[in-house]
């Protein structure tokens, strides 16, 4: 029989554990070397006046120097991303443009800082970038479209540092079909095989984010080396297309693959559709990727106005909102699918990711603090969180053809 | 009749009008806006460890910023040169890729010291940046060998800020004849043509430099705006297939153009050939642009080691060098046949310029002592200095396509 005072000495005692338990973990996490596999913040770099070096808020970005410091993010795959425009010639030639452009951008974060960034290249850059405490830019492409009919092109890209390709975004395009848009191909569109081997020949990553089923199952096919879905969700827990059903994460870890689980609000619960609110948001985030040519204090402005009418929108229109248990219910099972060999982290920050209790980078340590108290050690976490990712790239790597 | 004191006097008064005239042209000079439009530099920020904020010396670079602030040089084209390889597609996708990391290079040389460099994309840019003590980069590419069978990619250069194209180097090529190859096409090519009009649109300088005559006889016809020499000499005074006869130089003045002198040693004077040497040679400078991948211990060395193999040939094969007057005689020949509002400098630095007694870029002060004795005034100086460059490129924006 407990006396009270043995009681509180007890209960402060499970307090003082907790507690040491949160710091270790924090520490761990802090030790490891952690990477998104799939980062959108190269798009804030071509806002007039903003700074990767400087912490921000209310601006709706997710990623900068100081938060990742935060959250113990040491880098990952930072994309060249491009919405999906008309299939035409003038339409491909912008988009390649743009993002030529975007690549050279993201060469200039890490030309301008070059204590706090470095371009890492092959698997090995990693921890070697991490040891000097800089912060790891490999870089990824969203959406092949920009290469148009010559799937060559990813050899500039290559030239340029990419080691990681997706074929398709939103909508079906000249290399395959999309998770979200009606099929077209029935899978890899001849261009998309051709992209496959030279992705092949090259080593660069070929990423199954976005890509239909069939396009998946297309990847896992012709692909001669493990693929990675750099920021996908488990179909078992919200059945989205967005999401890989349990067959299909399986064949992806049984080849030697990783998914990187996403933090995409209406790929984590059910969103009921609201088009008269998709109708009105869509104006407004189109308005954050068409700042430049303004001056660095309008673009703030219309920063800030945008953010404001969001906020207003969400309360108009208001729509479930996932939280870090519903993140973590995706972590979990593809966890307890294919195990930590095979789950890693894209949570699609600057691009539309982020839940409440988890609302950027700053906030990662959370999910290594919960997989510490679900048991798994340090060597499955630091796994988890970029070992996987490295092994994948190294695979491609070691299966590409000799040059 | 002078007693000796009275011609002591004389004789001092003269050497201190000597000194102040110097002085005053110097502080003209560095008051002046001073463009070279053929910068080869780009291809010095390849070697590892070569760092462009640092004085050289020795290691056969003539442009970094000590010696660029010293010659009173505020910048310029820094071009994207690439050797003329294989009309093969494999030849043009690796030139692509290796033109677009070059022009990548240029942005980040840019980013990483935005308070010495600042890039520039309309005429209007180069006062306002030279007004903040900043270095001016434009950007242009030399032999459109990269853009391959797609003129199209004229548009992802443009994106990255190239503002001025020429169509060959020294060897023809799939756009047209080259000054010092077999003429193949006769002038332009069917993709020559192409590429013309699309300069034309994007209100891109088309330059003539390395053209065969027939080439440039249709730039001048076909182009919608002035064009340029951006490193031409006069074949009046020396007689050579990359210098421009008397007649194409008043018709390039005519339409609005410019030449800029060039101060390339084979075509200021006559060298005999020495095909002993030029065996030789070629490998020594080729093995300057493959420093990549090295260490910079090992690039340093390198470039020592090639150095000296390169004075030891020069002792063993002596040729003529030219002097800074034989560089003089062009430009003087040039601003007598059409004046100072069509002339100005494109000395091919980092690319084989320099002459005795103008080593590099520091010397640049020389050339305006000179025109100053003869008579130049400063408005005539900021034209041949700069102006008329911007004149140009002032002109093929204006005579853009509306986007």
């Amino acid at each position: 029989m407990l006396t009270r005072r043995k009681m509180m000495v007890n209960g402060a005692a499970a307090a003082l554990a907790l507690v040491t338990e949160e710091a270790r973990a924090q520490g761990l996490h802090h030790r490891l070397i952690c990477l998104d596999t799939h980062l959108d913040t190269p798009a804030s770099l071509a806002r007039p006046g903003w700074n990767i070096m400087q912490r921000h808020s209310g601006d709706l970005t997710q990623v900068d120097v100081p938060r990742m410091r935060q959250g113990g993010l040491d880098g990952g795959f930072w994309a060249i991303y491009t919405p999906q425009g008309p299939l035409t010639p003038k339409g491909m030639m912008a988009a390649r443009d743009a993002a030529l452009l975007r690549a050279a951008e993201i060469r200039e974060m890490v030309a301008a800082d070059p204590d706090t960034f470095e371009l890492a290249l092959v698997a090995e850059d990693a921890g070697r970038i991490a040891a000097k405490g800089k912060i790891i830019v490999y870089q990824s492409i969203e959406n092949a479209y920009p290469l148009g009919e010559d799937v060559s092109r990813l050899r500039s890209f290559y030239a340029l540092g990419v080691r990681m390709v997706g074929p398709v975004h939103f909508k079906v395009n000249q290399f395959g079909d999309s998770a979200t848009d009606k099929p077209h191909w029935g899978g890899l569109s001849p261009a998309g095989r051709k992209l496959v081997a030279l992705a092949g020949d090259l080593g660069v990553v070929l990423d199954a984010s976005h890509s239909a089923d069939s396009v998946f199952d297309d990847l896992i096919e012709q692909s001669r080396a493990p693929i990675m879905c750099s920021h996908s969700g488990c179909r078992a827990v919200h059945n989205h297309p967005r999401n890989l059903d349990d067959d299909r994460i399986k064949k992806l870890a049984a080849m030697g693959g990783t998914i990187q689980i996403n933090s995409y609000n209406d790929y984590l619960i059910a969103v009921p559709p609201n088009p008269e609110r998709a109708k009105l948001a869509g104006p407004l985030y189109a308005r954050l990727e068409n700042l430049s040519g303004m001056t660095p204090a309008e673009a703030a402005a219309t920063v800030r106005q945008t953010a404001a009418a969001i906020r207003a929108l969400d309360v108009k229109y208001p729509q479930p909102r996932a939280g870090f248990e519903d993140f973590m219910r995706h972590v979990t099972h593809a966890l307890d699918l294919v195990g930590p060999d095979h789950v890693g982290v894209g949570c699609d920050w600057d691009g539309g990711g982020g839940v409440q209790g988890m609302e950027d980078v700053a906030s990662l340590p959370r999910i290594t603090e919960r997989l510490v108290k679900l048991g798994y050690t340090q060597a499955q976490l630091a796994n988890f969180w970029g070992g996987n990712a490295l092994r994948v790239l190294k695979a491609a790597h070691k299966a590409r053809k000799a040059a």
